[in-house]
């Protein structure tokens, strides 16, 4: 490196490092930056796994979600029929740590879905995690698109709350296990880039 | 404070109080942050009230709101009877500065919410407030839990337009009033942490 | 401007320039401000086109979207009747770069909206832009309030994945043709203000 001459050019220096350690730094890096395909370190992470059990006419005591409603028309369900395209599913799912349906539950994860293709299986999701546990209390707010078929679909976390105050991140979703159309496990790995 | 020796030095000293002040600026203090439980000050702060009336069949003239469909199944009212479980509400509410459903309306709260659990009330609520004031024009958009037997329930904003342009924030909403299962005013007190 | 007389306000001059610089530069721009009514540049544009053709009950292979469900009570249709208050469409929409429907398209749109006025048209939409190009792969997540009979109506985007990661930014929608109450095409002109 250049040798300093003088006590001038050393602050100098001295200002040019700290712009450029600011420049640098990690909290910088999570600030909105026109570029794309960088690879940002997630602030908070947090996997957990959910439950969904559809009613069907004869599970009412264990069923944690239903459908709703039905397209409009002649007939009711020729739209509907192979892959739900139109139904509204409402559910409030236990959340566990594991892939166990019976692990305590830490939360409930509550909202919509609707199945929304006539030929594949796909839905959009709005939903939330409520969370109540010693490690975290608050809510997590997400919203996407979810291609059932694919291995992993990711979608957003567009706020939160308590603990996940203004926070927001990308959740990658997995179908971990499901039993026929009536019982349905997915995983989620929650990443936050905005922490507060 | 040391006395400035040469001009040097005080250009040192100006540089290094305008780094400070920009690091611990309000505006720098709203960024991203790792830590959690931090007291934020509100860029924005408002309080709006907004009263839902459900249609129940026989008020059309005034009704504001409307339950769709019900869950699906051999018997349909079976999940959806004493908490409406799977019941959706889209609603047009109007929008007031105070408690009183007939005051001049500032704007409309538009959307729609699921009740969804089978043993309490709880919803997911997805809406915008539309205003129009002269103190306001643009919309804000909120999704989150409402758990309604909590006496507050906080939500995420998630976005907004016109003069809520970019804006996020947290929304707690209060069941200020309620007759039956008919009319329902909520209070919503919004704090905006990022206002652009 | 002012001649430098030593070499040490020249290094003043540079560090305030670089501070300036820093505040006024395009990034910073996007960062919240307590403000309003600035004019951002936005750091990505897309304009897409997308095309609604709702199910009547006899074009279900054409069809793309379908109404679900009804308000409830003894006449399912009365607050429903003229602007479909309380129904909603469920989409799997083709986007297209152009007007034309026929062109090759470059992902979906797929989501919900709820149509939720009694005296007009108005939605409260929840969808994804889900593409799938050379030029962008990835989803683009929206929600917000579309008062229809307006020319233009701005609504959040709230989060996206892939290409579109953790992008914010106001969409806005115009209906560029329709014929009757089966088709619709809409013009998404997409301002992202954060982009990573």
């Amino acid at each position: 490196m250049a040798r300093a001459r003088s006590t001038t050019s050393s602050i100098a220096q001295i200002i040019i490092l700290l712009l450029i350690s600011f420049f640098s730094s990690p909290s910088s890096a999570a600030y909105p930056a026109a570029t794309k395909k960088k690879q940002y370190k997630p602030c908070k992470h947090l996997v957990l796994f959910f439950h969904d059990i559809i009613y069907n006419g004869e599970n009412a005591a264990n069923a944690t979600s239903a459908m709703v409603g039905a397209p409009a028309g002649a007939n009711l369900t020729i739209l509907a029929d192979k892959f739900h395209f139109g139904n509204m599913v409402v559910f409030d799912d236990p959340i566990t740590l594991d892939n166990n349906l019976h692990s305590p539950p830490v939360g409930r994860a509550q909202g919509m879905y609707v199945y929304d293709t006539k030929n594949t299986y796909t839905a959009w999701l709005g939903f939330s995690f409520v969370l109540n546990t010693t490690d975290y209390q608050g809510s997590i707010n997400f919203i996407g698109a979810d291609p059932l078929m694919n291995k992993t679909r990711d979608i957003s976390v567009v706020g939160g709350t308590g603990d996940f105050f203004m926070h927001r991140g990308v959740a990658t979703v997995m179908t971990d296990s499901f039993e026929g159309e009536v019982y349905f496990r997915l995983s989620v790995d929650i990443n936050f880039y905005e922490c507060w």
